[in-house]
């Protein structure tokens, strides 16, 4: 079903995009580490099987980069466009990625 | 903003909930490794900070259930009704959880 695969990629973009925009400007060693970790398993447990082998190549060839909130937000938004290339839909311009994610939260 | 919190716990739940949804229904203990560090790292790394907070102390008192799909499901449905107790909101019978999640993917 499209739609849900669609839908379910709107919202785990949105969860990682803002966990980026949150993410410490200065994070500990153990920051880093965790949020490494999750980008990982996140790649590895993905419900959509085909979406989660394909994520799983893009990290390979694009490890996290998880040194800072700057790094790491710009880290996502280059593997979402490496999906949207594959998908053939527009590029997001990642030098505005700045306060799109915000969540007030 | 409470639109925006709002907005990214649904988003955050669907990518959850569809993820137990495909969890294997015999996992190796690799798997059962997997998704037990991933719950820890997404609720440490939840972009909500009083959410976070909460939801970790709710992981304290409920670990992670993760020897098959059926009681990971089982498990994500009770932690998201304590977070609905708290908020106030209805309760989900979780005897219907079935293919409530299911992506089709
Ligand atoms: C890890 C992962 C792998 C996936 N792999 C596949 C796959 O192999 N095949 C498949 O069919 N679908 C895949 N999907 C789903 C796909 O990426 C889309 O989510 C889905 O097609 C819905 O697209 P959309 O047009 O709503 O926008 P989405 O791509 O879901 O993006 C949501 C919103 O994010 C913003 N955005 C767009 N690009 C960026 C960017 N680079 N950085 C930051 N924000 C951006 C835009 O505002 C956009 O509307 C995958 C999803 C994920 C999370
Ligand atoms: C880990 C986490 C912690 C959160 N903590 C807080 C907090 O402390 N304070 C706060 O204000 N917000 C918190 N939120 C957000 C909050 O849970 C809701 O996501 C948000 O209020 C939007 O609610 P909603 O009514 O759209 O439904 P949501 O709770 O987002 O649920 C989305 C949909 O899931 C289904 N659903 C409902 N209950 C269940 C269930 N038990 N099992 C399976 N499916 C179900 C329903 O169809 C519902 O419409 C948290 C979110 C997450 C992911």
């Amino acid at each position: 079903n499209a739609t849900l695969k669609a839908e379910l990629g709107n919202a785990a973009w949105k969860v990682l995009h803002t966990m980026m925009a949150k993410f410490p400007d200065r994070p500990t060693e153990e920051d880093s580490d965790a949020l490494k970790s999750y980008i990982h398993l996140f790649a590895r447990l993905y419900p959509c099987g085909d979406c989660a082998r394909h994520f799983q190549k893009i990290l390979k060839k694009f490890p996290p980069q998880v040194a800072s909130r700057s790094t790491a937000a710009a880290w996502a938004c280059h593997v979402h466009n490496e999906v949207n290339k594959k998908l053939k839909k527009d590029l997001f311009d990642c030098s505005k990625i700045g306060d799109f994610y915000d969540c007030g939260c």
